[in-house]
């Protein structure tokens, strides 16, 4: 059995994480004390994927607390309410960060004026943990709903890192593939290594071949293709935000991956938690999608991959329109829209 | 006016070519001496693209009647069948190198028995060197008839490298581009980094910007979202190999950037040389698809991308089906199957 992997936790007053930047070539953890530090981590990615920067962002927000508890309550709404906006703005796709975010808040609004600031902040932070204990279990709920979805003997396709590492320690997508495995599937993973930063060949494939499971990582261009030949039974991915028509926000790369399956025969599933819906859009149009800077897609690790000054698109996420999709796998079961609130 | 690129040239009794291994960092000429130089040079693609690898082909065997100059007529011909072989193994899939090399061969066969060896030697040269001059002047043909597929203003699309030092100098895809923008089209490129090996980031980015045409590179994993968001006018890419039906081997990912394009209504065109039509397969089932090794994608300029041992898949091709292509450009104007022998 694989210890489960301890993605972002509370630690002696602390936000302690796995370095994702370093991974695989090393696992650090960082301890970070201040809301600047937690966003900065969000940015960098140091901590990334949907659910995990959820959790992260109510530990945040813990610490902003912590910091404020001998402050008086207007005071110390008022610091909460600073590191909410500031820690919402860290990336402004996924929509598990507001969403975490927003139900610490609340949960502590209830209580003021009827508690002292030091319970207040004491209660926020139970609420973070909580969230993350719920993440949790989320992830093996989405797991066992997904695991039906995966041949006894066959291969899936994914894109980007959807385990562990992009939840509190579960996963969405390949929380469902790990739980299939260790449920005795024999299952081969194609994993697009997804570029522009790779969280496919440096982190999908660590959590695989941490779990021993087999897997070759291949270009994100090459993954119509081995939809098209490689006998593929089903793709599996994440989301970032999905809309309430099912339009869903991914690492960018899933729309064509998404297309390609759809053109092959090929089942597309999404695997994630109720919190990474946002019933309040329409459609995907609505979704804000991050341009991150160039530079990432033309250096790697400081070496430059283009001539000097050349410019780049970078959009982080795609959209991928509902009707590529075969379900969404959440912690209540397979769904499809329309989704109930 | 941008000066024409050398990529494949015969200079002093050698081989000179770009390394396009070393650009876009450096500007460096290499010179090969012998056959087994010329294989080296086209298996780690220090000469790449179909069109530039034929040239580079028909070139190499006049090294092999070189040096077989001294010989006799029989073991002339036994060295250069031998060359022959070794040359066409170099790479699988690109169908022009071996259309250049049994020309080549066919022209002194011809001529075995009415001249001596020496001279033989000279009319293969002067057969390899056709084949490049020709090159040039299809380049031209194909720039011509493309340039009308391209807005007066607009931005189109392409994947890997087609341009100049995909062929003796001229250009495929990218050729029709740079004729376009030379005419006083205004162009935008968005330039897919066509990964493993980032021809587009290196050389297709390098070729645009000593043109001065304006472009961004992105991760191919952004095609599908940039086809769909970015109002692109076109996608020209070229090809390795493409059969009677019309199906298209290029480089791998062509085949995801073909679906996207379908998908969201923009016109995809191939661009190639009739030396890439390979009439005597049906279909583009019977393409072979070199695999390349596993490092290409594991490894960028020695740096691991992915955890110690992790396989990989790395085909260098994909097979586009001829439903998805609106049009192919030849020589010969803008064809489409059934193509006339």
């Amino acid at each position: 059995m694989t210890l489960p992997l301890e993605t972002v936790r509370w630690r002696d007053g602390k936000v302690r994480v796995i370095d994702q930047t370093a991974l695989p070539w090393q696992e650090r953890y960082l301890e970070l004390a201040t809301v600047p530090e937690v966003i900065d981590a969000i940015q960098r990615l140091v901590v990334r994927g949907a659910p995990a920067i959820g959790v992260a962002g109510a530990l945040g927000l813990a610490l902003a607390a912590r910091a404020a508890a001998e402050t008086n309550a207007g005071e110390f709404l008022r610091r909460l309410e600073s590191a909410r906006t500031a820690l919402a703005a860290a990336r402004p796709t996924a929509v598990n960060l507001r969403w975490a975010l927003d139900r610490c808040l609340l949960r502590v609004g209830a209580e003021v004026g009827r508690n002292d600031v030091r319970t207040l902040a004491s209660l926020l932070l139970l609420e973070a943990e909580r969230i993350l204990e719920e993440d949790l279990a989320l992830s093996r709920a989405m797991a066992e709903h997904g695991v039906p979805l995966l041949p006894e003997t066959g291969s899936v396709l994914t894109h980007c890192n959807t385990g562990g590492l992009a939840t509190a320690g579960g996963g969405t997508a390949l929380g469902v593939v790990l739980h299939g495995a260790a449920l005795g599937k024999r299952l081969f993973v194609h994993v697009d290594e997804t570029r522009p930063l790779l969280q496919g060949a440096r982190l999908t494939a660590w959590e695989l071949a941490r779990a021993g499971i087999p897997h070759a990582v291949n270009c994100d261009g090459a993954a119509a293709w081995i939809l098209k030949t490689a006998r593929v039974d089903a793709v599996l991915v994440g989301a970032d935000r999905i809309a309430a028509n099912g339009d869903t926000a991914n690492k960018v790369g899933t729309l064509g991956v998404a297309l390609a399956a759809r053109a092959y025969g090929v089942p597309f599933y999404v695997v994630a938690p109720r919190s990474s819906f946002d019933l309040t859009i329409a459609t995907g149009d609505e979704i804000p999608i991050e341009e991150r800077a160039p530079e990432e897609v033309t250096h790697l690790g400081g070496v430059a991959l283009a001539p000097p000054g050349a410019g780049a698109r970078n959009p982080a996420f795609d959209v991928t329109p509902s009707d590529c999709i075969a379900g969404w796998v959440t912690e209540r079961g397979v769904e499809r829209p329309p989704f109930p609130a």
